[in-house]
């Protein structure tokens, strides 16, 4: 039995694979709402085990951590990083079909998670299950590890590594998403921005008043709106002192690869319905913001009144959900103390940082031999070679592996994914075509 | 039949009063989300007809105004202006009992609009049942004009009115709502500030996107924040070109009147769990914020995740209710002229002025003879003389009044009232002294 077996064994299951999928999404696994993580984390243990892979649920102070491995004595390990947690779906009404409901239209399948990251999960362990079933010998061997705390930036997932660094070590890692450009090329990704997500609060009155006394009271939606806009400046700067400190310019091997990526301006603005980018940014500072730039941004603003028409009300409170997307060498905790520090320093000590959550960036090396191989893979399967991207602009816990393992993104997901949107959704044919790279790229590490 | 017998009555009937109070309160008459008007407004007719009054639902392209008179002859007439409509009772979880279910708790009766102004509207009208049911001669004409429309700016009585200025001619005016000092002195209002309610919206993407994607994209959120923040400086001071321009100064026999006032900082700031009023006002700087500050004040602010815990989400829309209180002589059309020309010239023609409502201010003069009647009765009810207020800091469509009749506002509410806000009630040894107090002032007016 040959890897073709293996890929035709896929095409042949189509099927059941989307009937996984399909399982999966059904369960709102919410890491933000702690809502059905361990049911989710259980599904995806039977899955593993249905396919040959030993599989254990480790408890974290969090959500249960699963790792899966496959030894069969090769020269090489793959390692996998996948999560099984969700986004919350709100805005519920601008979903066409129920999120947790998976649903097929023209040729793409809809749900929460479906490309961040259910739909890999699904996929990858379907090759597992391909080579078994195809009595395939594995040409490496394979280690899962699934968490379900991603999209709440992986608060327990430190910890729980500490004890883990042997199970991490590995030739080659896949990363959890997969990405194309707006005409269809396959993206790779070699790292991920760091995180430092806080929620602030403002609490000044001990009740909502009514708003006629705005003329003697302070006001907790316009300290925030202040504070908020001491942060940073309508030329996108960031004004907490020291935040660009540790900001280094990308290498030279960086540089020349983002060259031969094309960021698509016109399709992107058109995509989004704007005019221009941040700025007014194009071209070569358009990339170097895209691969370097640091962020602040208000991921929600909640105050007062939020029904239609009018409430002339005086709320005593006033939050807003801010993330910082930091770059390779800004420390998260270093980043939060400073922001307490401006904070405190502009007047804004009643801003509180209620909570926060977060990690630093980290990046695989773009000559890496495991980059190569994800490339030829992609050539072999996609007929074309992927865009490699020194680093995402989002996040992820990769600096807990990069000391052990280069990790690669690759996956199932394409420009019109909406991940952490509603519609999410991913077109079954890439799904398929990144499952059967999923199995050439184990045969390509298998001759290495 | 005497005076006597009328303020009998009325002690009388202390559970027949608060039954009738219950059954409007149960009818949530939310003016901001058009429900439950019309039903109100034939509660309300109901109950004028029970008490003698004719009363006629007149339709506008509102809410029905009803109006309602009983013409004895007498010399002077007396007026009432009310309102059916309550505020919204948003946030539901913070109310002890059901915001349309009237709870009698240690003395108070706690429901949406009891004080604001449901519980004024029965008031009133039992006294009128209270002089037919005891065969007491009226001792004034009285006209009753009570809109649905009071909380979301009164947009169709501007309307109405043009043809009803002989209705609103009268000899004193008792107007909407009461209020008492922390240590239950009476305060008597003589005026309302001006009103311009705009709803601000950013509307840059075509959907929300993910938060990585701020290194590159405009955000509404931190638009809208730049142009809150544009709009008033950590001063209090409103940065819009021309907004004091036509804000002038407390006449002589205002400051005389607010000499007397003590606005008990000490009780307001505990009240309100603070440490300090805006710019550490105190003493007559404070008063004359109080009366004569216009305010620019969020009422509401909402965008992207509104959930507990992290999403990492660039939002497409953000929005915000503002409300400026305007003092004499503003005009809220120009207000909102010269707010469009601030944000166009300030960089923010892409946030837009949704909708707006509003009316300016007005006030009654402070040596006024019905002044001195309403003084008078408070006197002979409440066993001390009103603190008198050339104006409230909130806001009414007094200016539609002001020409036809001197108009003062006293009513059932008491400094814990908590108009607008969860857990709104009056005491009910109040509401009774002050439904007592109506009855006075129409005995005095007859002698007047």
């Amino acid at each position: 039995m040959t890897i073709k077996d293996v890929l035709d064994y896929i095409d042949e299951n189509a099927d059941n694979i989307v009937r996984d999928i399909k399982r999966l999404v059904q369960i709102p696994s919410i890491a933000a709402q702690n809502e059905g993580l361990f049911e989710a984390a259980q599904l995806v243990r039977t899955m593993l085990v249905r396919s040959g892979v030993e599989a254990r649920l480790n408890p974290t102070k969090g959500a249960p951590v699963l790792t899966a491995q496959r030894d069969v004595g090769a020269k090489r390990t793959l390692l996998f990083y996948d999560h099984y947690d969700v986004q919350p779906a709100e805005p519920l009404h601008e979903w066409e079909s129920s999120p947790f409901d998976l649903e097929e239209r023209d040729g793409r399948i809809y749900g929460r998670g479906v490309a961040d990251n259910k739909g890999d999960i699904v996929s990858r362990i379907w090759v597992l299950r391909a080579f078994q079933k195809t009595n395939t010998p594995l040409p490496v061997n394979v280690n899962f590890l699934i968490e379900g705390e991603e999209e709440i930036s992986s608060p327990h997932l430190p910890d729980f590594l500490q004890t883990q660094t042997d199970f991490l070590k590995a030739d080659g890692g896949i990363w959890e998403f997969g990405s194309t450009t707006p005409d269809a090329t396959q993206e790779a990704w070699l790292g991920l921005k760091g995180i430092l997500y806080v929620q602030l609060e403002v609490d000044l009155l001990s009740h909502d008043a009514h708003s006629s006394t705005a003329c003697i009271l302070p006001a907790a939606p316009y300290q925030l709106v202040w504070a908020l806009n001491s942060l940073k400046d309508q030329e996108e700067q960031i004004q907490i002192e020291g935040f660009y400190d540790d900001v280094k310019p990308l290498t030279k091997a960086e540089k020349k690869a983002i060259d031969k990526v094309d960021l698509r301006e016109e399709q992107k603005l058109e995509y989004y319905g704007i005019e221009g980018f941040v700025r007014g940014l194009t071209g070569d500072e358009l990339k170097e913001a895209y691969y370097n730039a640091p962020t602040c941004n208000i991921c929600g603003l909640i105050s007062g009144y939020q029904g239609d028409g009018s409430m002339t009300v005086l709320p005593a409170k006033a939050t807003a959900k801010v993330d910082f997307r930091l770059v390779e060498e800004q420390k998260p905790e270093d980043i939060l103390e400073k922001l307490r520090a401006h904070l405190d320093s502009h007047g804004f000590t009643d801003v509180k940082i209620a909570w926060h959550e977060g990690y630093p960036a980290a990046k695989t090396p773009v000559n890496h031999r495991f980059v190569e191989i994800v490339k030829q893979a992609t050539q072999q399967i996609f007929d074309h070679e992927p865009l490699i991207h020194p680093t995402s602009p989002g996040s992820g816990p990769l600096y807990l592996f990069k000391d052990y393992c280069p990790m690669v993104s690759v996956g199932v997901g394409d420009h019109d994914s909406r991940a952490h949107a509603p519609n999410e959704s991913v077109a079954l044919e890439t799904f398929f075509k990144a499952t059967r790279r999923v199995a050439v790229i184990m045969d390509l590490m298998g001759k290495w």
